[in-house]
């Protein structure tokens, strides 16, 4: 007879599980009750950890959030004493990598349409990400990241990085003749944050 | 009886009807037999006029970007002999409007993932769209459309304008409070498009 699941190992199986599923393209058709025969347990045992579908979507979401979050400051940190403009640009850097390497769930994290306001740990996950773009604005403007102009600048540099972001997995920029596509430095270097 | 389709009435109706399911959020359960039924034939006459549901999703697509092509041509167009910069301004403005009201829509014209390289009736259209913001940047930069700098000007300012449809349709920017909330103009007025 199978073991069965340690509490905390059997929320953790379902949540690999159903990222598994998002990588394979199979948002919509993603269930609980799928979710639990790949885990090997009933659709019973899941409501323990997930009221539904959506309650499960919504903390791998979270999760990516949390991980985006570490990939910025582990790549503006990586820099030491740089020029705070380049921590931005390797934080930018870091963001588009994220997206690239798991679209479905990048897709995921922006794709709730307001959804999310039930989801406090989703709303927190997601906040404490854009601090980090709001504090490196904010240095590159030298000033303490309260400011409104930090906020507004930062709300302009995610813009730019995440529709770079989409454009990229879309394939639309591969579109173009080599000399005539940016990389994403060229990109950055042409949005001025200290002007808010 | 019920009168048979004229033939292209039908391809309207049949498109019109994947139109209307995709806005009710059913991308994935989309099927030709679904919008078949709807539509009052059989999937045989479905087939007609579309090879699969891709093709047909294809279709819809690219009449997306045809229409958002004319929504920032008409924009631009609407402000007369107004600076280019206002030009491009009310082009980026048209565009997310065109994303805030028809979200499925537009997700579906930049969720595509490469699928579209089989797709030329596609691929013209969006590029037809881009070409409207190259040469608005290039009526900003002073040049003729087709030097590098206007191409690369134009891939960060649709990043940007993207980036800020994706942010504002998913709630992300009505999360901020109100003070600190940017709008569009803010934010494209930090990017400056004549530095490439």
């Amino acid at each position: 007879m199978k073991k069965p699941y340690h509490h905390g190992n059997l929320r953790i199986a379902l949540l690999e599980a159903a990222r598994a599923r998002l990588a394979e393209g199979a948002e919509a058709a993603l269930t609980l009750r799928d979710i639990a025969s790949r885990v090997g347990v009933s659709v019973n045992a899941t409501y323990r950890h997930f009221d539904s579908k959506e309650a499960l979507l919504m903390e791998l979401a979270a999760q990516g959030f949390d991980a985006l979050r570490a990939a910025m400051l582990s790549a503006s940190a990586a820099l030491g004493s740089a020029e705070a403009i380049e921590q931005l640009y390797a934080a930018g850097e870091a963001y588009v990598r994220f997206a690239q390497q798991d679209p479905a769930l990048f897709k995921l994290m922006f794709g709730r349409e307001g959804r999310f306001a039930a989801y406090e740990r989703f709303d927190q996950a997601a906040e404490a990400a854009f601090a980090v773009v709001v504090e490196r604005v904010a240095a590159v403007q030298g000033v303490a990241p309260h400011p409104i102009g930090a906020t507004k600048a930062a709300v302009a540099a995610w813009s730019l990085v995440h529709g770079f972001a989409i454009l990229s997995i879309g394939g639309y920029l591969e579109a173009l003749p080599e000399e005539r596509r940016p990389n994403l430095r060229d990109v950055m270097k042409m949005l001025d944050v200290a002007r808010s």
